[in-house]
């Protein structure tokens, strides 16, 4: 767009790499803040310590502490859909293993510090108008993303009645698991219905009638 | 225990009942407060003004803040299970019908007022040293007897390989659910995932092969 100089240029990018890498810092340092210490816990200034940013530096990449927030859990979310699209590529390739390795997959990701972030930030929404509408709209936009994700390793084919609502059902089963994990270790429960779920799971996109 | 004249086991009663009555209106007042406000709108004295007592009197039936909401969720939960014992005693006798009504039942329970406010306990206590040994403790004994519960109510073999955890997961799936309505209106959803799992669960209850 327009034309520059090449100086202007050259001048140009180790800035906005150093901007990037500022704000980059700011979320990551947002999240683990939300993880860690709740929404009440989780001022600009305590995540800008943590940063070790000024407020002026924050200032400049958001205006509120709903958008940068908000903009954490976004920005950890797409870093975790790359990171589970890079895990996928080692599943195994088909039939009842791959289930139960996907199911755990989709448990595991739910019991870790983003969701605990994410789950933070969900429930302070509840009783925070500035909160309420960016979190829910992120909400259902990283719900849609996990179902597509979900359907995919899946290989679930959503024409067959009933399969959708159970991958659904599978993911609102990886949330409640997530919850159950807050605080205690539940990883032995977990491991015992992850198992016995991916089981079922497979009778219902593979019909044993249809001899799969 | 000892000998006390009738006159002042009279003088006494009416007093016992005063007391519990003001224990009560407190305790409703504690979970209306965390449901609608969240932990940190949940002070002792937002709760003392909305229930019309004195923070004497708060403070004669519980020493601490964490004390007053551990008490409030427990004493709904004790509520909310007798409520659940009186609706089960409507639900239909047996089979498809009766599993769907239970699992609905259970998922209900999980998108009320109720669960909101423990939501809201359960997430404060990650980072509140004085609430998560009181939290963790609650919500071990609410989910042994929710559990206990699911248990009765579908009927369940837990001697049947893969029953107890299948049951144990629906749970999950519940407490799932009520996550996902927490933001939006998410009943529309709810009801075709409950539709879909009532028919696999009870496929796991009841194998086909065994022709029940």
């Amino acid at each position: 767009m327009g034309v520059v100089t090449d100086a202007a240029a050259a001048d140009r990018e180790p800035k906005q790499d150093r901007a990037r890498a500022t704000r980059q810092r700011i979320l990551a340092a947002a999240v683990s803040c939300l993880a860690e210490r709740g929404w009440s816990g989780s001022t600009v200034a305590v995540v800008c310590a943590r940063a070790g940013v000024t407020r002026g530096a924050a200032q400049h990449h958001f205006r509120t502490r709903e958008e940068l927030f908000t903009a954490a859990i976004a920005h950890m979310a797409e870093e975790w859909l790359a990171a589970v699209r890079e895990r996928a590529r080692a599943l195994p390739g088909s039939g009842r293993d791959r289930t139960h390795a996907v199911v755990d997959m989709l448990v595991d990701v739910h019991t870790g510090p983003l969701f605990r972030a994410a789950l933070h930030l969900w429930v302070a929404a509840t009783d925070e108008p500035a909160l309420q509408p960016r979190v829910a709209a992120l909400e259902a936009r990283i719900g849609r993303e996990a179902h597509r994700l979900a359907v995919e390793f899946l290989g679930a084919d959503e024409s067959v009645p009933g399969v959708r609502e159970t991958v659904q059902g599978t993911l609102d089963m990886a949330r409640g698991l997530g919850l159950a994990n807050l605080l205690s270790d539940d990883s032995a429960r977990r491991a015992g219905i992850v198992r016995q779920w991916s089981r079922t799971l497979d009778t219902v996109l593979r019909p044993p009638a249809e001899g799969n």
